[in-house]
This record gives C-alpha cells, structure tokens and sequence, in this order.
C-alpha cells in the first residue's frame, strides 16, 4: 500500500500497490464522474471519487480466531472509513491458503489414518483429501440427517477392488490420440479490431466499456456504452449454487457456492496462448492477496479476443438477384475456474448488431463417490465401475444492473397471449395478444416460455424516434429448472435466490451477490437478493438492478466421464427499439479472401473462378 | 431420363439425367443394402435398391388443369410403379415460374393498375407485386373475416408520402462503412479434416454420414454412425410455419408453408466462396427441375465446413497445476434460403463429443404493410415512418429418424421432480426424483423446462456396459411459444403439428412432412404428423420417428429494419449412456501455434516468451 497512482480510474481494478479487494466507488460519486469523462470535460483537476478498498481480516488470539472484520479503507488518505465486525454466526471467505491447512490437518489425523489403513488399498495408492466447503452444520432440519442408514458408504476391506484406474491427461492414456484433425488456424493479419488503453477502457466497433477483475466476482464489465449511449452501469457473474441431491448424511450440506465461499477470482485459470481462444488476444492480470494479506498480480486471468460467428444478417433480392451478407463478429472477455475438480467458463460477448451475451460452460470432472459392486442408487449414474457421480444443479445469477439512456429504468414484463375470437378485434383467430406490464415493486419473477416471456429494460423518459415505444433492451430469460429442494430444506434456505428465473430490485450501493454477502457454511441467504427484493422497493423509472437466474439440473451421463465436454447455457441482452434501425447495417459486405475449395479428401483445391472482393455482387 | 449409373449409392440425389425429386427407397430394402455396407460387405452383385424417382405432374387440356398427378417412376426399368390423382381440394407445390407468371398476370391487370393509379404515387416509384401463397379461401370460419374494417389500408393518394426510402445494399446506402473492422481469417493449411466420397458420403472424425439435397426438403442428412455404430436412419427439416396476427382481412390468410408450397429446395442459395463460411469448404450441387420438367444442376446449393467452437473440455489439476484442455471442432452442413423476402439459414453441426445439433438462423426482411401517419396497431409495430412489421411466429419442425444400434427404438421422458421430505428417502429435503416414463403409443408431448424434462431416444434391448442403463440419445426440446391462433382458425387447423414440441410416430415410408403432404392453400393438415399421431400406434420399442417442434415468437423491433439481424435456436441431441466415456477423451490437446498477443491497440506484439507444443504441461 505504497503509491496511489493519482489518476487511476475509478475503475480500474486495485493495482498491487492498493492490494486487497477493491471498493468501488458510491454511484453517486461515480456518475458524476462517467457523465463528465462521456462529454470527454474531464481534466486533471476534476475530483475523483475516492479510491477505496474492502479489507477482510480476521483477529487471531493465540490460537483462536477472535473476531472477523470487514472494513474500508481509503487509499489516498490512508485510513479506515468504515468497520463492521462481521456477526459471529457467519464466515467472511475462506482463503486457499486455509484450504492447504486443512488437507494437513485432515492427513495428520491419526483417526483418518487408521480409516484408511482399513480399507486395505492396494500398494501405491494414494488416498487424497478432497476438501469442500460443506453447508453449516445441522440444527433441526431433520433428525433422518444423522441417521446411520443413511451414512455414504459401508467402510470396509477391498472398497476399491472393483473400481478402474481413469485417466484423461493425454500422456497417461492407453487410447490412441485422433490424429485426423487437421490445423485450424485464426489468422489477423492486421491484429484485432480493439483497443485496450488506461489499463480498463476497452473500446471496439461501437462498443466502449471498462473491464476490471476482483477476488470475489472475477472478470466484471462497467460502463457499458454503444456509439456514446449509456446500456450498462456494470455487469457480473453475481453468483452460482451447486446443491447434490444424494440424501445420504453429510451429503445434504455439499452445496457449493464458489463466488462466496472462497472467491471465484482466487480460482481464475492464468490463461494461456494458444489454449484457450484463437487469434489475437489481449490478457488481463488481476491482482490477488496471499494469507499475509501481500498482494500479487496472478497473470493473464482475463482474455479479450474476437470471434467470428457465422451469418449477421443476409438477403438476397430475388429480383436482381443482388445478395447481401455480412458476418457476425463478436468480441469476447472470457475468465475460467477451476474449483476444485471442476471448470467453469464464463463469457461476456458484444456482437455488432447492440447485442450482449453472458455464457457459461460447465466442464471438468464430476464430483463421485464410492458405489459397491452390483448397487445402484436413485441419487447417481454409475459413470466407471465403482465410480457414482451424483445428481446435482448448477444454478447461476448474473445480475444486470442498467442504464438505459440514464440510470432511471423500469423493468417490462411482455407477454404473447391467446386472443378470443371476437367479431370486432380477432373475427378469425388468427390475432394475438402482446401484453407488457411494468414492475411496480422490486420482486421474484418467472420465466413462461409458452407465454413467450420476456422483459424489457426501459427509459421510459425517453421514446424511440421510429416506432414511438420506450427504449429497451430485453431479456428472454432461459427457462431452466429452478431449484430443486425442499422449501424448509438447508439447501433451498441457502439459495433463496434460485427460487426465481428474475429480480427486480433497487439499487443500493455494494449489493452485489444474490446469495447473500457471507456464503460459507452459511445457514440461510442474508443479504442477498431475496432480501433485496423484500424491502418492497419502489421499481418503477429508479435506479433498478435486474438479475437473470438460470442453471443446469445435471444429471450425470457415462459421457461425462471422467472428464465431461462442455454444456453451454447463454442468457442474451437484446435491444429493442433502443436503435432507429438494425444497427449492423454498416458492417462491410466483404469477402473472405483467404477461404479455398476442398477436394474429396477435404484439401484445398483450385477450383472456380472468378473471386470479387464484394459479396455476391 | 436417359443412363441410370448402375452403382449410384441409394442416398445420393438424383443425378441430372435421373431428373426430378428422389423417391427414397422403401426403408425396409435400403435397410438390408446398409447393413451389408456397414459390414463392408457390399459387392457389385449386392442387390441395389430399386432407384426410383416421384413426379408431380398437371395435366392441362386447354387453359385448365383438369388433373393433378403423383407417380413414382422406376428409373431402372423406365416404368411407373406407382400412381395417385391428388384429390382436387388440395394442390401439389407451385413452381417458381407460377408465382413469375402470377406477378405477369397481376400486372398486366387494368384492374390493379387503376389501383395503382389512384395512388398518385411518385415520379419514377415502382410498385411491385409481392405473390405469397397465401392459405385457402374463407368458407365459414367467421364472418368478420369479410367485415370491410378490417380491410388493411383505406386506399387514398399520398399514402407514402410519410415514408422514406429505406436501403441496405452498401453501394446504395448513404451511412459510412465501418472501417475500423479488421480482418479475420480461418486458415487450414493442411486442408479440412473430412473427406466426401462416393458423391454423399461424408466422413469426419469418427462420423460417417450421407448429404442429399431434394426440391422440397432442400439438404437431408442420411444414415448417421458414430465409429461404427448407428445412431440415424435420417435427419432432416421437415416443415415450417409462418403465421401472421394481423386480423384484418386477408391477413389472417397469410402463413407461410416455405417447404410445401413451393418446396424449399428451389429457395436454395447459390452459395459463394468467402461469402457463406469461412476455412476450406466443399460445395454440394443440387438437382432441380425447370417448368417444362427439364433438370438442371444448381450450383452450391450446400456447403461443408469446419469450425471451432471454442473450449470442448478442459480441467486443471489443482494438485499438480496440469491443465489439459481441448477445442470443440465442430463439422457444419449449411443452406441457406431466400423465401422471397426472409431469409433462414439451417445447419446440421456434429461435434467431436458425439453431439448433433440443428440450427435455425431467420434473418432477411421482414414482411410489411403501409400505416397512415400518426396511427399505431396492436398487431405490430412501427419499423420506419410508414411502415409496420405486422407480428408473427416461426414454427419448425424437424425430423429425426433413429436408428440408436438398430431400428427398434424407444422414447422416454425423462422429469426431475421435487420429491417430498420423508425420515426414510429423503431426511433433509436436499434429493429429488429423476422419473422416466417410456412412450407407447405415437402421441404429441409438450415441453416442460421447469421440470428439466427431456427426452431419450433409447434402445432398450442394449445397455451401456458401465452403467447398464439403455444406450441412448436425449433432446432437450426447446421450449418455445406453441402456436398461438385459435384453434378452431384456419392458422391453426392449416398447422396441427405446431401445437406440440415433440411427436412420436411409427415408421411409415413417405410419411416426412409434419405439416401434411400438400400445404399450398390448405384448410386443414392432412397427412401430417397430426394424422400420423392419430394411429396410435405401438412405438415401444419399434421402428420410431421423432418429431421436434420449436419456433420464436416475432414481435417485431425497430432494429430488424431494413434487413434484421439473425434470430438464432437449436436443437440439441446428445448422447447419453451411449458411450463407455467421454468420446472426446482423445481430441488432442495442441496448442494453438498461430495465435498472438495483443498490444493495446489491438496489433499483435511479441509478447510472452516459451510457446510449447502442447497446451498448459
């Protein structure tokens, strides 16, 4: 905590310098700022919102840790501006650090030994420790929790004696590697079509946006902009709960909620070239602490690349045969996780035509257990001999906290509805009903795909010049499966906010994480949105923050063994009525000059002519 | 009609001289000519499948068309084996040259012309005659369809004088072109990693597939195998509806049938190198007719392509810090159509991970009427001054037909379910109930997302030796808006098979167009997948078609003027418990050598030191 650069946006993320998690700066104060910077008057001498950061520490006395403590500290001035000592029934994050401590201490226990040497394994096996941060201990849930029937496994001799050894990494398996793929090669000869300047501010193809990365969310998008107009204040992955539907004693506390727990940023992949995207790339670092609270750059936990994804927009005039077709470019901030024995993909994706994308690919190796030879069970799939990979969710929040034209935004809820047939409106059945009803109130709503559901993010100050409607954005939430358990359950109390597809609620400064601020071996979301929600909050034209929930109910295939290929689910921002006209209209027609034939064994060939440099003139 | 090549594999299209669309043949027959092939045991004595070729003819005496003719001709023996004089209430698909001589007739119309006239339209305007297939003529669905105010538009002088010109071509459009796009290329220096032989056959990456192309169906893909094993019998797009909300007369006539009416091959896309796709790409003619019966080829009508999807799996091992990742390649079989003034584009896509997915792409320009200044409609909305996008749906079909180790296939719905707390199976809330249910009978089912719902094409009397479940497929159907009209409407009875996301169906040969065998001013689907449903037939463990239906919902936006960006769905199959692991275990894990790092300008720059060959040791 040296120098503080004087003229380091607010934000950019912390440099190592400022260390630890940053605060960032109060709206308000922040506003004002963006609202210069955007009419470019910002000079040397107009005041910046102080730079700010969260510290999280934990008072040890003796051997016991005495208080927790969550605090602000203003960089410039070099003071504490704020203190909470945290409630002693919740748990600021752990630290991987803690995590090492633990496996050392699990290994040390003579008790865990002497388990194992029970199980007689066979010579040079090695007996891991997997460690988890668990739900918090049982209360009254259930008395069945400690019930014996329902302990995972009968511990006894040869367990394994039935089980195969599984690989993945490719110089250990016994298969034969595809050795048929041929190079496929991205090529910009003239580099990307972005920029990246003043560490954060990345700009391309209309799109102007800052890109920072902390501890807890990992790689977060601010100040969304397109061709100089306001979208978003900022953009996150919020949150994500993995909850295992096996009943068996401790298996109803393994719900794990990485963003919480342990902090998505401390488990950010260093990203390397050539691995995982193609092209020309531009990385970011982030900076993280060590358990001594020093900081350090982890390097290249973001990329920032471009794709091409296919056909943009095409048509062809069928009376003179004149076709038009552009391409759809997109750029990508991408970050990956690995938690443990599992991956996580997350990517923010712009496309030319005003249209955001946030993505998630789950990958990596399922959590399993131990099944006896001949058992089944209701809970799993047995995906290797004595191998069970348990049913389980992922449910995910991304939260959206826009600003549409301005920061007074009302949510829009529209629906596609049957319309009865009547002399006057619908004489032959063929009409439809579009009904939208804006959110009055912050509140839990639902996906309803038959209805057509969506919701729209509007101004409704300010109309578009064409149709006459409020701009917008949409969202079309991805109608997945909501959280599966119990009601009363511990899970289902933990995961308040997966009980609904949207949030509506108002903004309040450092209300970022659906399920709620403290998520290890928590009991119950506190803090989170549900509670946000419940403050009953007037929605309508105020500063408002949407959060999209959505997730994946996995039940595991022997295809996702022993490592699984990616499920990809999308959620997708959509202007509607924000522009005049289709806002990729001037993306050049142009031809793939580099493109070739291929013959019958798929090499190029030289066949066809003629190759203009336009499309299909 | 001249040679039959004596070895013509029995799923390539009809040549040229074979003329007209393919009559497959019957499955029972190319089922045993498959097998031996399969076997590698085919030999120029392997009794070939009659080859075999349906026509649709009129027969005009004079003026009139006095009857219309469906045959099937032995192309071998030059004989016809089979004759249906279509009923007179319904009509075969038209040919392009009809909707030409339509757009004659109308023109030639002193009628229309006086219309025009009236119009007082501007020096120089053209108008244009627009001919849609519109559905059947109104006999009794209600009388307000003839309510005069519900005529589309008072006919007055001056009634575009509040529009403007709108363009999308570049040369002609008077916005600056972006300039600041760089150029991204795909290059495969060692060509494409598949091979196509014998005409149709493809092989990539463990699959083996045949590509045909037919008038009505335009690309169909053909007995799919997975190393070896069988997985499709065919695939193909099978229907598509396009109703619109305007209830005003003659609107609610207006639904469009793109396959049947005119037959989607004749909409097909010449497609352009450096145009369509991008890398090393092999082109597949198709064969079409000309009004006079006469065949011709057209030229690239499908193209064949690799492209890189981004991550396939990946996992970092925390303990040793290894990574090991993988791409996810994926083979592309596209077309693309013009319907007049919509475009869609269909691609087949086959991953490395045993993964086949359909995708739909609608873009093109959208179908618009003339509004009076200042006035608003609730059936669409106001694209550019003058101009109103009238709302409606798309609705597809496509057909799968499995073959998952064999003919005698299964579907079962699978449902996660909340399952109630109980001491004994469910103690802390946390498990819940995965249910399957095996079909029996054909039937139309629906999408049910909030119970993870999905479906497996199983085979029941093979069972995955890890888990000993059925070895099987899943699609998650996508969950889309059904059709919306009444269902007592013309829109509604014209497309029964909209009204369901899923059908089974036993095999019948012919038996392909959910939307019923003549859609061309059609009151009521006959022979479609409603009809076939209506069998009841036996489909446990039979010789069964699935049928999945999904659509979007078009509440037109101001950006899908002049020429909107593409709307994009899929559909996914995935197998389950049909492979022993993940079959993309050995996809190798190669580090990409052509990527680069960019500098904050976006160039590349020498940046980073050590590039080894494979990703992340």
């Amino acid at each position: 905590m040296t120098s503080v650069p004087t003229y380091a946006h607010p934000l950019s993320a912390l440099s190592i310098d400022e260390t630890s998690s940053a605060a960032e700066p109060a709206k308000k104060d922040l506003i004002k700022f963006l609202n210069l910077e955007h009419a470019s008057q910002l000079t040397p001498e107009t005041p910046r919102p102080p730079r700010q950061a969260t510290v999280h520490h934990v008072v040890v006395e003796g051997n016991n840790a005495t208080k927790s403590i969550e605090a602000v500290v203003d960089l410039a001035k070099r003071e504490q501006v704020w203190e909470k000592v945290v409630d002693t029934n919740v748990h600021p994050s752990f630290t991987l650090h803690e995590l090492e401590e633990t496996v050392k201490i699990c290994k040390s226990s003579s008790l865990l030994q002497s388990q194992i040497d029970a199980l007689s394994l066979p010579e040079g096996f090695e007996a891991v420790v997997e460690p988890w941060p668990y739900g918090g201990l049982d209360v009254s849930v259930a008395t069945g929790g400690e019930n014996d029937s329902f302990l995972p496994q009968a511990r006894s001799k040869g367990v394994i004696d039935h089980c195969r050894p599984t690989e993945y990494v490719p110089e250990l398996l016994d298969t034969k590697m595809r050795d048929d793929l041929k190079e496929l090669n991205v090529i910009q000869p003239n580099g990307a079509s972005f920029s990246v300047t003043d560490d954060s501010l990345v700009e391309w193809q209309k799109w102007r946006m800052r890109v920072s990365f902390n501890p807890r969310e990992g790689a977060v998008v601010h100040d969304v902009l397109y061709d100089g107009r306001s979208i978003l204040y900022r953009l996150s992955i919020s949150d994500m709960t993995v909850p295992y539907a096996d009943p068996r004693n401790p298996f109803h506390r393994k719900q794990a909620f990485d963003f919480g727990d342990g902090g998505i940023g401390h488990c950010a992949n260093n990203l390397e070239l050539g691995c995982d995207c193609l092209g020309v790339i531009k990385y970011f670092d982030g900076v993280l602490n060590r358990p001594d609270g020093t900081a350090h750059a982890s390097r290249n936990v973001i990329c920032l690349h471009e794709q091409d994804n296919g056909i943009g927009w095409k048509h062809t005039n069928w009376r003179t045969n004149r076709a038009v077709v552009t391409r759809r470019r997109e750029l990508v901030i991408q970050f990956i996780l690995t938690v443990a024995n599992y991956e996580y993909v997350f990517n923010y994706k712009f496309d030319q035509a005003g249209g955001i994308a946030v993505e998630t690919r789950a990958t990596g190796i399922l959590s399993a257990v131990n099944i006896d030879p001949g058992k089944k069970a209701p809970w799993g799939n047995i995906v290797s001999p004595g191998v069970q990979d348990q049913n389980h969710q992922h449910i995910f929040c991304v939260r959206i906290d826009p600003a549409i034209d301005g920061h007074e935004n009302t949510l829009v809820q529209q629906e596609s509805l049957p319309l009865q047939i009547d002399e006057r409106t619908n004489p032959n059945g063929n009409a439809y009903n579009m009904q939208e009803t804006p959110i009055t109130t912050s509140i839990g709503l639902d996906a309803a795909p038959r209805n057509a559901r969506l919701f729209k993010i509007q101004n409704l100050n300010k109309k578009n010049p064409v149709s006459g409607q409020p701009v917008g954005y949409k969202i079309v939430p991805p109608p997945t499966q909501l959280l599966l358990a119990d009601r009363t359950s511990r899970q289902a109390q933990r995961a308040l906010f997966a009980q609904h597809h949207v949030w509506v609620t108002k903004y309040k400064d450092d209300e970022l994480y659906a399920g709620g601020r403290y998520t290890l071996q928590s009991t119950v979301e506190t803090e989170g949105v549900a509670d946000a929600a419940a403050r009953c909050d007037d929605v309508l034209q105020e500063d408002i923050v949407v959060w999209s929930v959505f997730g994946l109910t996995h039940n595991p295939r022997v295809e996702d063994w022993p490592v699984m290929p990616v499920e990809t689910i999308q959620l997708h921002m959509t202007p509607v009525d924000f522009f005049s006209a289709n806002p990729a209209l001037d993306v050049p027609s142009n031809r793939n000059l580099t493109s070739e034939y291929a013959g019958i064994d798929g090499e190029a060939t030289v066949e066809g002519g003629d190759r203009r440099a336009a499309c299909c003139e």
